[in-house]
């Protein structure tokens, strides 16, 4: 059965950080559904995503959220499908916060954790368990990351040639 | 009606510190409940909890918890109470994970949160919130306080008198 | 008798994020007074507030300060009524050392320390503290956090009708 | 076929955190090698160690390291296997340069990064992967979570028969 | 007239600390009283010890406290004698709390901070300030800086004598 | 004989920040003298600066540095003056490094260090330095204070009177 | 033989930082070869880099890297050539990710590091380590350092001229 | 002419952490010279140690020191020599107060800072530096880098042979 994967964030002004992860499924032809699941202002709600979501056919979670960023933990605590949590930046305490609040689970209920806003590398991540099990998703995840590899030559071959002057008149 | 107060840690390990909370509130004659409640071991106890907490009869919550502390805000978006916090020392981060994870929360879902290891102070805090509507608990929050009062001009005085070398073999 | 909710802040520069905490109790229909008290440049006029701040009918005070905030601690240390502390954030340290100040109360002085900037938040949870000794604030705290609730899922469901692309253009 | 897990330290002072990961998939029945590789000291045995994780019939890496800690973010640069990455505690920063060493990895190279010694949870995140695609470990993770669930309801029923005093004392 | 030095401490467990201020002014013979005045926990008294504080023949204030620590802040507020701010260490937060409550006073109301316990130091600093305007104790800290330079060069002698085995040996 | 201040900085890029040092001089009547010493690029001109200063009749010391801000600590070692350190807030690290390079000095060899870009302040202690000596300095140091005091209550009673929206409107 | 620097970057984002350590190698005439070499896009091409630094004549690498900067700990891993590490500013953490990957190496594998964006400083540690052992080179690096001390004494004879008031207006 | 090396450091307090330096210069056979020198204590001291260290047969420097760090900065200020700066772990800031008084330099005067007591590296930087130039001393690095490579590899053979429990024991 295909994969897929649920993205959720806290609030509608992450959206802009979380869109990262459905771009990157996207890429790589992964089903997901995105929504707005908030653990403090819909508990419910949080609650009941969480307890169906195996049921409802996903495979991994991916939980976005800023400050006292409760999202990912909780549901790692009602589900057992693997969370990816997304620390958003915040504007009092740049997202130190929000990393504290996911990174820190106890022992028994992990959250599996990306970088302040990393919401591209929750999606690589996603695709990356999928392919450690799905071959095709795999081969598209090995070839992504050859063609980082290869951006990066390309790049550095121009800045070798042309020097960096001139390379960064042209950034 | 008598208020009464609901105290919640998220594991046993977190019992000596919040016993201090039961400790105040007996000191005060207020009326309380202990229990151990895990917002990641045990969400559905959470949910229940927090849920019914009103129609059980509580008026304030306390609760502590340390790292990803989940359980102060949680119970703060499952119902209307006031909540007081309570971060917990941790050993890696000394608490400062587990008093961002319960101080910023989002607008719309306060959490009243004191020091870290503060159970002390949070028995106090509802002491004082209740006895801002009832006067027999405001007449022995201020004797409490005309105590502390008391005791350090004490202090004071016997520092002075003999001097604080002295003062210092005795201690 | 009605209660009342005092709300201060150490200098008017702290008007743009003190005055959530006043629209919140207007919200809610609570009455409060909101004046300047400054710890450092007004100390006989915080002496004075706080002594006074019961038998001038206050049931709970709002203080807000950023930097060295001494406000709400010494609100706090004057007065017995529950004191909420609002960090209000600086421009060198981000408000990590208005919470500090404010959160870390020693052992006897609690104060209930909300979110860096959190003056909404302290007017919620005065109308929370106030709603759970009457009936009539409490039932229009639990209005407010259903609205809260049906306002994310109301959002939920839109992005998912329209997907995220489309959301985030009308934002 | 079955799935195999890869545990990897910088060192053997690390052992004793890193042991847990192991003592869960041994819980769950999930195959693991465990062996030393060190991204400062071995760069050769790290650069084939990752190159060949695939190839060895890896589906899941787990690494923990401390200070600078390289080694995670290297086996993800290396290899397209999801990688777990543990921040182990330091001496003199607590593990925050390992948490932000291994966590604040760049767009394209994602670690799933678990708490500060959170070496327990790095195993069950595995065991929860692997549960994912796989129904009899995904069962065998349910039980685990229903365990922990029984276990803190039997605690609290204890506590609140015997008193938290008399808790206290038999713990 | 000759100077006089003011030592306060907001509880007397900071006294393990503070005493360095004193033994300090008593190797440079300089007057000094040293007592117990808690902004918290016995504001009148704080109130009226900075009040009086010149009239009572103080020149400057020593002020020691730990957390949100207020005590040299709030006398600073209320008399114009220059405070030295002791941070002292905390359990918790290892003094960063009581450090930024000290020094991050607002524009107007400074207070002198040393080192996180640098008791010593604000005694040093105080003879310092003395001996600004008073040159026979100006004379006795150019003795002590004397002192302190010598006693180096001693220890720098004997180790590049005996070698740093035998001088660590000997430690 | 008349007290005379000395200001020093780093950099020119400082004298935006420690003008206001200078001000407040100004505003008291005192005598300083302003100039650019760095104890990194001018280490002799610093060694000169702070060896004479006592015999170029300098009283006490007001110095502003940035990063790892030598320059307070080093006039403190060279000099016996009273050193008022103003740390300067960096782009980087938001001045904590130049706080901690400032007020964390060895026993010995203090520094009274105000707050992070707080050289309003520095000249203000500067004041209450030579007011604790010299009474007309004193007399204008209260004077200061009483204005700052009328300051804050007449806008608190304009507050009162027109309201905070109104208040706002007006700033 | 002439002593040649390698200037490495994780990504093109950091040329604008690191370009000033370019520019203080071309100040001193010492020749260097610039290009980017991810440590995490481009696995093999670091392995490679560093491998054969020294065989292509390089002398020191100076590494620039941002967040899990592994740049510069990875290629002191494989080389035994000095590499000069440079973190570089995060959006999110201000660079102290960056500082602290760099930095906090194990025993045995040192990368010297320099300020957070400190690139310039990087090309003059060059300079000084080429200088220590090439007299022509440590001769510029003596008129370099003394430029800097003219230029600051320019700056404060004219500031102590024309006033801080008419300097600023000139800056 | 063969190459030397100075190692001081602020106190005899430093001499346990800083003896790692001379363990490994004498590892590698190179000449050193370790004395006290303190930036704070013994300016004069430290002014002729950096003046003359070139003269004096100096190539490197190495200087540890804790909280406000001076030492290594001001060496770096008065001699051209590179100097290697040890950040001395603290009793309350763990060393972060003396890593960023190290590390965090203005342009024009770098200091190469290792980890925070990482005196061990400081050597082993010490002898990359010269053996980037001296090729018997670059062999010697080569060689104690394919030790530490051959010790790793040897424990993980074991680990792997005896498996992980055992090893345990044998610890």
């Amino acid at each position: 059965m295909e994969a897929k994967v649920g993205i959720v964030m806290g609030s509608d002004s992450d959206l802009k950080v979380m869109k990262e992860a459905a771009e990157m499924l996207e890429f790589f032809g992964i089903k997901y559904e995105l929504t707005i699941v908030s653990a403090h202002r819909t508990p419910k709600r949080l609650f009941d995503y969480a307890k169906n979501a195996k049921a409802n056919g996903f495979n991994i979670i991916i939980a976005g959220a800023g400050g006292a960023a409760h999202l990912p933990g909780m549901i790692a605590a009602i589900s057992t499908l693997p969370v990816i949590g997304v620390p958003v930046k915040t504007s009092t305490l740049s997202g130190v916060d929000s990393l504290y609040s996911i990174v820190q689970m106890p022992g028994g209920i992990p959250v599996s954790t990306v970088a302040i806003n990393g919401a591209k590398n929750a999606g690589i991540m996603a695709a990356q368990i999928i392919g450690a099990f799905d071959d095709s998703i795999g081969q598209k995840v090995l070839r992504y990351k050859e063609g980082l590899e290869d951006s990066v030559e390309e790049k550095a071959v121009k800045m070798e040639q042309i020097g960096y002057e001139k390379y960064l008149e042209k950034m």
